[in-house]
Order: structure tokens, then C-alpha cells, then sequence
């Protein structure tokens, strides 16, 4: 990636609107370096029917060694993508789309693509999230009043988790809700924007994802009062706090479950994919039993689950609840099995019924592998994923470590990654989604169901990775803990409770997280600028986060580097230490740098 | 592509069956260089519900320097993707999908698949494709008698098809269906198997696209009786005949738009896509109003054209017709507009019906582009396509040209391709088809649509191309008139009338296309062998076509080459004059050299 090549990705540099509607003409820009070589004609090349139509650019301004050229298209499908083609004066021609620049054609799946589905609220994309794992976050006096039912096995605070056998979900530790909103002002001095609970409703279990009942807040946890006072105490903060639906599966206590289990005939028979005519057996999450999966073709499920204002999807996001919005659980698995697929129809129904009840809500869907296919723009806002950034970003970062499974995979071991590789993972995972999908993509180093990061991390790469997060486009994620130093082998070691009285002795690393978190939210480049790669070697990556007003320069870096690099202008420095002029940047790693450089001016479209 | 990579490819020597059904367990290997390291573990992938699920190989057999593993795989879904996970001893860890073996995560569209929908007929894989466009393959005595319609402008057989205006659709040279029967010793002697005609239904014009009747045999081509007598007399001679269906639109002057256009609350007003109340303007291909669209959505237009046994689609593959198949015109834009998508339906239903009435059928899609999205194996058997074969060879076989159009693309030029351009095309728009829809992949140098490969090529390099198409995964295809090396500088001059009384003046060309025909029916590997690139560069393809009972090597060069691969065994000439030994070729270029190998004896699964 030495010589400069012509770039487009969606931002609003690019497009002259993030928010198009079927049949909208929208303009289109193309910015190519202006040493390309001369250039005979671009044009865009739509598909609406899969067969092929262009449109012609014109040259509408030349500035800081770049040409940008535009053009109308018309937005003819409800996705709608697009690329561009080259042709140049000596007769070469290239296609331009989001895997980037190629002499050959490339696939219509990795088009440039514009969203005709309602947008996302506009505070969505500007959001840092802080995941909150209730049982293990903060425990209020009003716990040790509750009686524990039977298959809860208290835990104090200061115990190690439990990391293997049934135990791991019975341990329990007793935090709840009020625990979290007396905390909100940690919350607010680190600087996130949004709160993510994993799931608040009873269950027979710590984590709470086997749900016994969709209609209630768990009493463990305070009820439904103890969520409206969180949500308003949050919301009186600034901050939005949103919930985590499990739509694959229900507990097998759940009142749907143990209505139609062994009980052929029962109204919620529908709901489940039962094996045998007695309803015995049953389809359930990974073979699971405590949690049968749900068979999305039977109506009543929808609408008492995600469709209309009387669903449970409705329900939270009302007055007095609040919510504002849904985190949803292996997305990715839900409506699909064997020859039925209903993902999309799920996910549009629940994104529907959301704009109705309350437009100005959030859905997030977790899709830990490729989720490009399922996250066009119709449903999901973003993606709950592990290809773009947290799997790459623990392979450049982090030290061989021995490991059974790695976020998914059996590779045995953390897998080595160049900054190549991460770069390329990013273009392959994240590049292909729209733009504003990639915008609400969720950039975590870790979660509840992961190890933690700083485990295994390199001898000074926190930062790196961190800085990563709040930098790349994507919303950036702490786990709560990880800002404490927290550390963990895997899932259920990562979930251990928050060290309140070692907020001393973390001062500096809550510091750092504080810091990264402030760079992210003061610059609009980094809520929704574009980003165009700069360098990608073995060991330090540059990009540059591009906007009207400002653009901002990243170079993260896990060892000594010395690059040259094209900038268009001089950089002031931001945050870090390592050095830069307007076209070399050097310095000792790991580090992590940033440098504010002029916004890009051009004539409005 | 140096050292060898494991390899997979879904032909028979690496799964246990071509035919599997949902539920069925089937085995899969991959081989691996015996010199690869040593390997900890190998897993397939499979993500039946988007959730990545793991099954352990093992090592089956070792032979000729590469070891061979495999592992057991449940058929979850009706396309059921799979890869391979390589962990080595060393820690390193790597992918292998139709991409090739990749260091970092691939993508689900990158996954092998297995189908579990009704297979292609057994024989189509077999066949080389001969196309007819009937106004101008040969004209029987009978054409003599017929009286013109008033559209038609009469033109002698010898002279020039019109390049543009509108009598290029009313030049008439009046070939006729007894014409086509009265040449079939030719097709026989050549060694086509299977005849596909352009649209034979009555129409205004002499392509026939713009229908205006789907229930009768054109007149002007001798009628339904002449239709019976021309496959009867084919399937005589053991050739199969395929018919040409336009789905996605009819001519204005076909029954069913005239009884509804202008004509609110007419039957078949559904049947359109209506711009305003009256009916008066109307969708239509390309914006052409002679060829108004189909909507899909029309229940009445499926049951007369494509569902059940009584709908056009039926009733030509009946006795006493007996088409062996179809080819769908614009495959790609059929039951597309706007936010309306239904081609998966529309393309499931027509071969539903084959089926039904008639399974021993073929059916071919058009998809000029990237057809892998349409392509999975539900409907249509194979892609009449130009972006994996066509445009790719022609980019590299052919002298810069100016061309305002290429194929489709607003090239200005004939591009220009490396070889290694050619192999990543390939990889790019059809490694990642189903092996079995890969199979039944048309490799045209050109149609009835397209300037003719010879007219541009570089001197020497039709061997080399048309080598290709019948050595390549896919069903050949020669367009009636290629044998006598006629040229043409587009589409319409492509379609000038059979000089057979050149006969004679062409014998060579016949002659080496009747030679390679042969080559390619003589050996089982080019018709279901796998496919293995051994080497791609500026100016040398060589890939190795492999199967139990034989292998057959293929070196495509368009300039003097000398290369080291890897063969496993002693190479024995079947055509050509390049030299090579076990671990060398060179020789001259352009040429076209294929070798024998030994088959690949395996313990059987």
C-alpha cells in the first residue's frame, strides 16, 4: 500500500446523504490521487437488477493532491450497491469497491452499498459502550435482604469465579441494579455514553440467558422498579442503557417451555421444534438442553415476542422502562435451522416494532463470525462480532499463549498476526459493510463470554488496542473491569466482580481508559469520519479518520517503526509520544499516537 | 503459487457422494503436501445456523507426496458451506474455502458447498454445447415458400448483417428449423452433443427475444412439426436439444400484454409492471418497450408460464417435443425490480416443474456478471456467464482493441489480463460456485450476443482459448460458425449466416476444433475431474484436471515459457508440441499442450 490509489467509503465525504430513500438520486464521490495518471472517464456501476448500469463522473474539485470526481445514482433497491470503474487514458481500466482498488472485476458482495432502511437514531454512532455483567458489577445493602432460590450458590464478593462444571452458572455473587446505579458516576468520570446489560430477566442462572419469563425483572436483581431507577438515574446522566434479548432461545423454565413441554396440544407447542410427538425432546441452543431454541415461523411468537406495542420487544423501550434499545443474542442462530431460514424476517419485525414503540432506540445483534450477510442495513444497526477487530487485534497484540479456544475457534493457541493481516481481516470483516453499519459495529477487545484482553496482551499494547477501538470506525466497548486492569483466563474467569476497593490502585489504568475514551468523543472524525489506511506493515498500522471539519491520524504500533507516509498537511499532535513530520512518522512500540490534521474542504454536494 | 498449499475442490476424489441429501452424512477429504509441516490437527467448518461447528479429520492415506485426511460432515442445510482449519505443531494455523489456503479467516461466501437440492441430470456434465441462432445456421427449400411478415426484411444468405439502426433486428435471411435438421451429420462430425437454440417461438423480429407467443413453434421456422422432426432427428444422432426461454419478459406484441396493456382489469394486467393507471407505459428490459417485464408476483403468470405441467415451461420438454432442457435469457434480472426480489422462487419453481415432468433436463441461466449469489445450485445448473471464462480469456488472449462495449462494460478497450489475472478471475467468479454447478458453468468464447473471440485474438491463440473452454471445469461451447473461423466485430455481426459452402477453405479449423471436442469427450477428468492450478504467470496456465481413473495435464501459454511445477508421475502427450518432463515444461506460444497423468487411487470412502 505504498503508492496512493482512489478511495470512496461511504462516509459523508463521500455520499451526499447517510439517510437515502428508495428512488432518491444521491451523489457519489470518488477522490483519486491526482499523479493517478490521466484519466479517460469514472463512472459508477449499480445493479439494481443484477445487471449492470453506470452513470458518469465529473471532476467537481482538486485539492491537497487529490481530484474528486462525481455522480448521480439513483437508489434502486432497498440495498443498493455500488462501485466504480476506471477507465484511464492509456486504456487501463480499474474497478474501485470496498475490498479497494483492483485491476480485475471484482464480486458484487463487495460493493459499496446504500441503506434505504430507516437509519439508526443519529446519537447511536457518537455512543462508547460499557458492558455491565449484573451479578458480577456492584451489589447494594438491599441484596442481603433477598432469599436465594435453590440453584443459586452465593459466592462473596472477593471469591475467585468458578471455572468449570455446573457450578459456573450457580456461583452467585449478588450484585443487582440499584449496585449499578449508585456506581453511575464511575461511569460518567471514565466518559462512556451507553450502558449494556447483559440480561436482567429471572432465570435459573448467574448469567441469565436460560430466561424464565420475558415480562418481568428478575426480583434477584431489584424488579422492575429497581430498572426504571437505574434507567432514570442513567438517562439523568447522559447516559442510554440498553437490554439483551435472547430471540434464539428461552430458558427451559421459561412459562412458554414448561407450558408445552410433554404437552402436545398447548398453545406454545408452536413455539419450539419438538423431536418427537410427545414433545419430549427438543432443538435447543448448541444441544443444550437448559435452552430450547425457538422456531420463529409460529405467529403467536411473534407477536407476543417481537411484534407490535404489546411484545416483549416493545414493552422495555416504553415508559416507564426506558430502554434504549436491544443488544440481541446469537443473532446470527436465530430463525435458522436446517432448511428454514427466518433470520430476516426476525430481525425486521423487531427492528419494526422498535420504530414504533420508540424510534430513538438501538439494535445491536451478536454475530461473532462473518456478518456481512445478515448485516446489510435491514434490521441490525451493528454487529456483536470477533472477525474484524477482536480476534485480529488479540493476534497482533498478544503473546503466544496455549488455548483450547479462541473466541470460537479450536485453534489451540492465540494465532500470530501481522499488522498486515490485521489491516487485510478488517478489510475482509468490516470494509464490506455499509457505511453506517459499520459505524454502530461494536469494537471489543473483550466481553462476558471472553478471555480478557490484557491477559495475554504484549508488555505495553493496552493501549494499542484500546486506543484501536475508540479510533477505528465502530463503537468502542469496555467491559466493565477491563479499566480496573481486570484480567481473565476465559469466559467465566472474566467475570469476575468488579475490585471496588482497588479504584487506588487502578488510578492509572482508569486513567488511560479515561483519556482514550475523552480523544473519541471530542473529535467528530472519530464518531463518523471516513478512514483511509495509510500503511500496513508487520508491525504498525496508520490510518487517517477523514472529515470536513478535521481528520484525525492514527499510528498504532506494537514495536520501533520508521514509515514514510503521504499527508495532507501538518499534524499536531493529540495524544502519545512518537514522532511525525508531514511525511514520515517514527517512534519506539508498542505506542499508540494520534495527530489532528486539517479537515478536508470541498464544495458542498 | 510456488510451493504446494492443501487442497480441496468437491470433485469426486474429495467427498463421498455428489448427490447428498439434508440429513445425510458425508465424507470430505483434503489432501495436504506431505512436506507441509507437521499438522496437529485438521477440523472442517461447517455454520449450518451461522454458528461455526467442528468435526476432526483423519489421516486416510498417503501417496505421490501428499497426505490425504478426512472427517465425517452432516448435510445441515439445502447449501450446507464448509471449509477446512489447519492447526500445524508450530502453533500456526490456516483456512482452506474455494479461495485457497489463507493464513487469516475467510469468508462464508468463500465456503465449499455441498447441495442438497435434485442433482443435474447425470449426462449434462458430459456435453459440449453447440449454439444456434436459427435465421442464420441454414435455410431449408421450404423457407422458400413461406410468405414474410411485414416486420421482416428479406436479405440474401450472403450478405453482411446490418450493425445497427433498426433493421438489425428485421434483416431476414429466413433459416429455418428443417435447415438446422439437414446439418446435423456436421454437429455429429465436429462432436457437439448437445444443441442449444435461440428462441424459437413466433416474434417481430429475426432473434426471437421479444416473443409474442410462448404456445407455438414460429411458422417462419417451419412450426411444431418441424420442432418434433429437428430433436427427434437430433436425439437420433445422440445430440440434446435445449430451448431458449425469456423470463424475464415478453415482446409487446404477445398475447398477454396486448389484452392488457391499455386494458385495465384484464386478466393478465397483473402479469406487468404498470406505471400508471391506464396502463399505458410499462416497465420493460433496458428500458426497450418492445420487451415489456414480467411480474413474478403475478400467481396466473406462474401457473401459464412456469408451474405445473400444463405451463410453457412444461409442455416443450413433453413428448412430442422433448426439449432436453432450457437456457434462461437474462436469468439475472428475471423477478427483479426495485424492492421486489423473487428470482430465488421463480428459478426454483421452473426446475421444479423439469422435474416433474421431465428431470433427465438441463437448466442454464444467463448471468453475464457475478453470478454466484444466483447460483447455488437451487435452479439453474450452471451460468451462462463471461466473467470467469469469457472476459478473463479474452483479456488475455486478444489484442488491445479499442470497444466501446466489452461484454457488457464500458471498457473503451479489450482489457488486458496476465495469466495470473486469468487464474484469479477464475478463483474470483466460479471457485466459489458448488463443484456440480461448476461443472454445468458455460465456457463460451462468445454467442450470439458478443464479437467473435477470433476476430481480435493474437495470432495462434484460438487453440489456446478454445483449449481452454473444453479443458476448464464447464460445459464447452462452441457458437455455430466459430469452426469456420468467421469473426465479427459485435453481436450482430457475430450472427452473420453459415458459409458452408466454405466448407472446405475452413477444414483446418474444423478440423482443430474437432480435435479438441474429441480430446475433451475421450477423458473423464476434463468432464469431472478436479482442478488444480500448478502455475500462474505472465504468460503460462497450468492446471491439472484429476480423478481416480486418470489425470489430464493442461498448458495454456501465449508466449515462450519454461516453468518448474510438481508432477505426480510421468507426464504422456495427448495433444500439442511442448515438451516436459516430471518437472519441467517449456516450449513456444501461443500454444496449447495436454498431457496424461496417472489417476489418483485412493481407499474408497
Amino acid at each position: 500500500m505504498g503508492k496512493r490509489v482512489p478511495h470512496h467509503d461511504g462516509s459523508p465525504l463521500y455520499v451526499s446523504t447517510q439517510t437515502p430513500e428508495l428512488g432518491d438520486v444521491v451523489r457519489v464521490r470518488v477522490r483519486v490521487p491526482s499523479d493517478f495518471g490521466p484519466v479517460h472517464s469514472i463512472r459508477t456501476r449499480s445493479n439494481p437488477d443484477h445487471e449492470p448500469h453506470f452513470t458518469d463522473a465529473t471532476l467537481v474539485a482538486s485539492t491537497g493532491g487529490w481530484d474528486w470526481w462525481e455522480a448521480p445514482l439513483r437508489v434502486e433497491n432497498p440495498v443498493h450497491g455500488y462501485r466504480f470503474l476506471f477507465v484511464l487514458e492509456d486504456g487501463s481500466t480499474g474497478w474501485l469497491g470496498s475490498s479497494g482498488y483492483s485491476l480485475i472485476e471484482t464480486r458484487d458482495s463487495e460493493d459499496f452499498k446504500f441503506v434505504s432502511y430507516p437509519a439508526p437514531p443519529p446519537w447511536a454512532k457518537n455512543t462508547v459502550m460499557y458492558q455491565i455483567f449484573p451479578d458480577r458489577f456492584a451489589r447494594s445493602s438491599e441484596a442481603d435482604g433477598r432469599e436465594l432460590p435453590i440453584w443459586a450458590e452465593p459466592a462473596e464478593w472477593t471469591d475467585e469465579p468458578i471455572h468449570i462444571g455446573p457450578s459456573t452458572a450457580r456461583q452467585f455473587y449478588g450484585g443487582d441494579l440499584l449496585g449499578i446505579e449508585q456506581k453511575l458516576d464511575h461511569l460518567v468520570d471514565l466518559g462512556v455514553t451507553m450502558v449494556y446489560l447483559t440480561p436482567v430477566f429471572p432465570a435459573h442462572s448467574n448469567h441469565r440467558y436460560d430466561a424464565l419469563s420475558f415480562t418481568t425483572v428478575d426480583p434477584l436483581l431489584g424488579g422492575d422498579d429497581a430498572l426504571i431507577s437505574l434507567v432514570d438515574a442513567a438517562h439523568a446522566r447522559g447516559l442510554s442503557v440498553i437490554g439483551d434479548l435472547t430471540s434464539n432461545h428461552s430458558g427451559d423454565a421459561h412459562e412458554w417451555f414448561t407450558s408445552s413441554h410433554l404437552t402436545p396440544g398447548a398453545p406454545e407447542s408452536e413455539f419450539y421444534y419438538w423431536l418427537d410427538p410427545e414433545q419430549k425432546s427438543y432443538v435447543s441452543w448448541l444441544g443444550v438442553p437448559s435452552l430450547p431454541k425457538f422456531n420463529w415461523a409460529a405467529p403467536e411468537l411473534r407477536r407476543r415476542f417481537i411484534e407490535g406495542e404489546h411484545s416483549v420487544v416493545a414493552k422495555w423501550l416504553k415508559a416507564p422502562y426506558n430502554f434504549d434499545g436491544w443488544r440481541i443474542d446469537v443473532a446470527n442462530m436465530t430463525g435458522r435451522y436446517l432448511d428454514q431460514d427466518l433470520n430476516a424476517e426476525v430481525r425486521q419485525t423487531i427492528r419494526k416494532t422498535m420504530i414504533d414503540v420508540n424510534p430513538d432506540t438501538i439494535l445491536l445483534g451478536e454475530s461473532t463470525n462473518d456478518a456481512l450477510g445478515d448485516f446489510e442495513g435491514d434490521g441490525w444497526h451493528g454487529a456483536m462480532t470477533y472477525a474484524n477487530f477482536t480476534r485480529p487485534i488479540w493476534g497482533w497484540l498478544s503473546k503466544r499463549v496455549e488455548k483450547s479456544w479462541f473466541f470460537g475457534l479450536p485453534y489451540g493457541t492465540i494465532p500470530s498476526y501481522t499488522g498486515l493481516d490485521v489491516f487485510e481481516a478488517h478489510q475482509r470483516f468490516a470494509a464490506g459493510f455499509p457505511w453506517r453499519v459499520r459505524l454502530h459495529n461494536m469494537n471489543a477487545l473483550d466481553t462476558h463470554d471472553t478471555a480478557r484482553f490484557r491477559t495475554s496482551a504484549l508488555d505495553g499494547a493496552v493501549p494499542v488496542a484500546f486506543g484501536m477501538s475508540v479510533t477505528l470506525p465502530g463503537i468502542p466497548v469496555v467491559f466493565a473491569g477491563d479499566e480496573f486492569g481486570l484480567v481473565g483466563d476465559d469466559g467465566e474467569h472474566s467475570r469476575s466482580p468488579m475490585p471496588w476497593d482497588e479504584r487506588d490502585a487502578s488510578a492509572s489504568t482508569i486513567d488511560l481508559y479515561t483519556q482514550l475514551i475523552h480523544l473519541r468523543r471530542d473529535h467528530v472524525a472519530l464518531n463518523e469520519g471516513g478512514i483511509r489506511w495509510l500503511h500496513a506493515g508487520e508491525d504498525v498500522l496508520v490510518y487517517v479518520r477523514e472529515h470536513a471539519d478535521e481528520c484525525v491520524l492514527v499510528v498504532a504500533a506494537r514495536a520501533a517503526f520508521d514509515v514514510e507516509v503521504e499527508l495532507d498537511g501538518h499534524p499536531e499532535l493529540l495524544w502519545g509520544e512518537t514522532d511525525a513530520t508531514d511525511s514520515r512518522l517514527w517512534g519506539d512500540g508498542p505506542s499508540f499516537t494520534v495527530w489532528r490534521l486539517p479537515g478536508i474542504v470541498l464544495p458542498s454536494f
